[in-house]
């Protein structure tokens, strides 16, 4: 027997998001049940508002509000190093470190022959028109992944024609991590990109 | 450098509400973003929709669409029976173990004397107006909390002049747990209520 249909369409609904499961989606549903209509309104508008706004930016192709993005408009970032990332929270992600002084480029994905994703199906084309004079080093930041892997070397075999540094993140065991629990290929990895102290 | 004021507000918004935290909510936001706009204007209709609908049901006080909700209306359910819980969840929560067949009556919370919140705060007079001649037994469902024990006394003392069986459920060790790991109060509970096997 349900107590409400509109509440259950909203339970689905949160629940179709990811990492939200049936009961955290009744939660939500129960907690804005307890909100004023107004409160409601205003998160709904946001999301409306936040999808019908936002774009990718038409250099680099992150998201964004406006037709370039910060970073890409901003004086103090260094045109010379682009650093491809697979997802806008990716970008993000490098942002909050704080020690990245180039631009980026977002691919909104990463190669997959398995599920048939091809150059056509990323913002590859975009990246490559960017390649021009002016870059001189092209950081790839992929997913360490097999999908990441093959986008790597990808963009290494496109890039080796021109006059152009490719380098790629390192791959070795995290910070604060615990060596003992590393898995092999993270250790064959970290072994294999060992530097001089 | 935030790269779009509409995804932050999102990320705020989504941020708000329980058991979801900044990276979760940033998530939330890049996912909706690629979903369509359609898509994403059911989403927030939805939530709109179920502010505006959902009401508290005249007889027992839970969410529901329509006046008096499914439970109530149903001549399925006894009447003779009233199941006193804290919140419309506990009432969804009972109803899936399929086994009560009597009504229930949502309080909206509990008895918080520190945090000033007193019958008059509760559904408490709409409590009192169901305790007629037709009922036999109120069974007190209150959350196994400080809360939860002063409301159960507040509704027992309530009831006491009034020809009216009342119950509370039992606290005792969870099925399915192990008992090494039950604390002492829960333990000190099971072995007061233990029963003639």
């Amino acid at each position: 027997m349900l107590p409400s249909e509109s509440i259950e369409r909203v339970v689905e609904l949160f629940a179709s998001l990811p990492t939200i499961g049936k009961k955290t989606a009744r939660r939500l549903a129960f907690h804005l049940l307890r909100q004023s209509t107004s409160d409601v309104e205003h998160f709904a508008t946001a999301l409306v508002e936040m999808r019908a706004r936002v774009r990718e930016c038409s250099v680099c192709q992150t998201f964004t509000d406006v037709e370039v993005c910060g970073i890409c408009s901003s004086e103090k970032r260094l045109g010379t190093m682009i650093c491809v990332v697979e997802q806008p929270s990716d970008v993000m992600a490098i942002e909050r470190t704080g020690d990245f002084r180039g631009r980026y480029h977002v691919l909104h994905g990463a190669l997959s022959p398995l599920d048939g994703i091809g150059p056509d199906d990323l913002r590859m084309k975009e990246l490559i028109a960017r390649l021009g004079p002016g870059v001189e080093e092209l950081i790839l930041a992929l997913n360490p992944t097999v999908e990441g892997e093959v986008t790597t070397q990808y963009i290494a075999k496109l890039a080796s024609p021109l006059s152009i540094r490719v380098t790629r993140i390192a791959r070795g065991v995290p910070m604060g991590s615990d060596l003992e629990f590393a898995d092999e290929a993270t250790l064959a990895r970290a072994f294999e990109g060992r530097t001089v102290v």
